[in-house]
């Protein structure tokens, strides 16, 4: 007996729940969790199933495969630890958040290694036992640095998940493209608000009462990409950016720790610069 | 064409999903939306789904009825304002609330009548062209008063909901056994956190940093019926107890118009003293 | 014995608190409550004070107005029913709630006219026995169209606050500027993110999980003015852009509501386009 | 110059602020930031004042006494790291988070010593280079345990704050009264709900929407002293208790870590077994 998360979208017709349903019931899959949601504007299905039993994935992908709507996206995918990269600069709050969250058990990843453009964080990543790369950016054009950068990548083998904790260089759309809604940033805004360089001074300025934060998906245009998980918090006027900056530290943290669990338990759906949750 | 809404609850088994969707899909029916949850500690199943089509609502009931387990409860409803009689005391801020999202065509119902053991709500009741009837309880037993209610609620023909807008009489097990998960309640408290008389003065006492307030199905014990929604707020030394219902009124209405809304709209599973809600 | 609220703001030095607090002494009177501020950055100092006491109004500012520094602003201010004209287009959610909360006692303002450029909200103010006033726009130049609001404006005698609730049309700076910072408006985003029309549709397409909604003082530029209050709910894929604009409408009444009672209880400092609100 | 708190409460009477302010004055001392509050209900006076300057504490201190009301409590205090223990047993969330806060800088306190009943935490501990005493249960009279306890703590030297992260033996009356509000516990539900074992299994039996945490200081009496922070987050009935419990975790370590903060920064008054927060 084995878990699988099946995740179907297509366009929408008539019997898709039931033809999916039938395929599960003859391959004597026992449905433990189901969720679907059809966005009627653009006639789209999604669907998320997890199943338990015994199933060959390919058989299971090619049944689903015949009975579905041309152009379908059919995933079927057994459960196991997510290979998780970090990338960070210099501020350690977030990144030591997810170093504890993992030692703790609470995030079931495997993180591969820590990237960043500066070796301050070094001493906190080795605490954990977990290997560290200063790979710096000086002297160096945008796209010299990132060929480093994915030369060490390709060296770790399959990643499922880049994870920008904090990390404050801008990706080139090449880079991005290879790791196409793989790759989650933490804004610390709630977006579209306050897009850019230091979102809290931004805050501060225009004197909001509610600040926030915001894990997407890194897409070619900066702070753009579909949206993953966003909260805030109230603030008031004796609030400096400062103060904006300390305060909203928790709300990045626990944003993209949210964002995170959602993608490596397999959530999420990307769809027109969207996301569709379940 | 037309809707209906199913909603189903029974012991959960290998296939419901798919024997369930097969009679929708072949009694043309188009599932809009569909929810379904396995509650794995009861075995336990739940799904409510929105189809749309052509179908015999009898014809419908039986054939779910062949293929569910012993013990199912089906319950297929064709959408129509549900009829609904408020019941409220001297707080005019609830009762105001309904009766303006009744009357800005958000909330959905049809409001048969307002009773009351005082008659100083009149004024506002009628103002909307509203029924206003004044059962006065002085001098009465309770379970007398509560015969002179149960005659005018007989008299309104069917009633869907009765709905408690701040009705500060506590009402007879007799009394809620004729409406079993039909009367909603607003307590303003996050229950269960101060149950019964003053619970802002409660909540003043004690010194909490949130209050809130919960709206819940009526059953025999005070205060401790199915909770349909509950929200919060935060206060803090300045504020009185009276501040504190003053700033509480916001919470109340909300969430009592929300659990109003879940009921309308079929979304309700009470299950164990607990809902499932869709 | 009376009630005086004294705000007082002015460049920091030191000693203020020592200054103002020995004129309060002096005069017998006593300090109910007491706030204070001081912006560190730009060295300014806010402070309001609940005093009450027997004290000419005149002599008071005079002797505050001796120990402050040069160009302080002195408010003494005795707490009245604030004179509010309301102003609407179509939708009755956040005009009924403040009806409603007009009736309830809760808002403690003289609501002298509802001004709308439609004729639709004249039975819900009739209901309430508020005067109704329908200007309509149509074939008018913006100026035209408010040279008649102004007229009426002018005709209702002194006027402390206009409320925006839910008024669809942009006020000229010629307008604006008579009203400076007595103008609240509604807006149904959380500022600045979803400048301008359709907010709710905005953040649709855009894909976020939060919507909110600000009350500002309404200044030369589009939701641009001074943001009072704001406040946010969440949301998801599931929800359309109609979805997200019913369920914005509690935001959009409570906020609003909120940033009314700041101003008739005079605690909103407006301030380098913020507000600094004790 | 140096910076200082000055806390204040005693009984509420005319032109305390005034003969405050005026030693303030005199002893050239700039108010930075400065708090009041007046229960009215018991009329009691409380004020905290961050003030910079140059004075001898003691003489502050005798010239204050010399015109406050008798009985007042008076803390002139010089900012300092505070000295805190950290208690513990097996869960290292709340722990980890309060290391890693205290790494990354955001925690200004100096921990002392992490005690715990088991030596599970050890590790998590060390990598931070705190020292770490396992003072073993088994076997010993709740008494006999806590003596040992309280060895170490005298050997430890002057200790500002005892934190309870997640530390699951009950302290005896003897024990807490050593270190009266000094002793700062989080709880994993929003008190007085769910008081005792297992909040998180109560609430799910409850049939909650809302789950949360409250961070109190410890007293006689389990559960039940002053409240200093709560918060909460939204749970539905998909949620089994184990669910609510990781879900219940960024609350509470966001809560205890928003106390912690407030007693350093000596925020808290501790009143009737409330607390007055500025």
């Amino acid at each position: 007996m084995k878990n699988y998360r099946v995740l179907i979208d297509c366009k929408d017709e008539k019997g898709l729940v039931y033809k999916i349903s039938k395929i599960f019931f003859e391959k004597e899959l026992n449905i433990e969790k189901n969720d679907e949601f059809v966005d009627q504007e653009n006639s789209k299905f999604f669907m998320r199933s997890e199943v338990s039993g015994k199933v060959d994935k390919e058989e299971l992908y090619k049944a689903l495969n015949d009975i579905l709507p041309e152009g379908a996206n059919i995933n079927v995918i057994e459960p196991r630890r997510k290979r998780v990269v970090l990338m960070a600069t210099r501020e350690s709050h977030v990144l030591g958040d997810i170093l504890i969250r993992h030692y703790d058990g609470e995030l079931e990843v495997e993180i591969v290694a820590v990237l960043s453009n500066h070796d301050i964080l070094r001493p906190l990543v080795e605490k954990f036992g977990i290997d560290y790369f200063h790979v710096p950016a000086r002297d160096l054009k945008r796209v010299e640095h990132e060929e480093k950068i994915l030369r060490l990548l390709e060296m770790f083998g399959k990643i499922d998940y880049i994870v920008l904790a904090k990390y404050m260089r801008i990706l080139t759309p090449d880079f991005v493209s290879k790791y196409e809604n793989r790759i989650i940033n933490i804004h610390h805004s709630f977006l579209p608000a306050f897009i850019g360089a230091n979102p809290y001074r931004q805050a501060y300025e225009r004197g909001v009462k509610i600040i926030g934060a915001t894990a997407h998906f890194v897409n070619d245009d900066l702070d753009e990409g579909p949206i993953i998980a966003q909260d805030v918090i109230a603030v008031d006027h004796t609030y400096s950016w400062q103060d904006m900056r300390n305060a909203g530290r928790d709300v990045e943290k626990v944003v993209l720790a949210k964002a995170l669990k959602l993608a490596i338990e397999d959530r999420i759906f990307v769809y027109s610069n969207k996301t569709v949750i379940f």
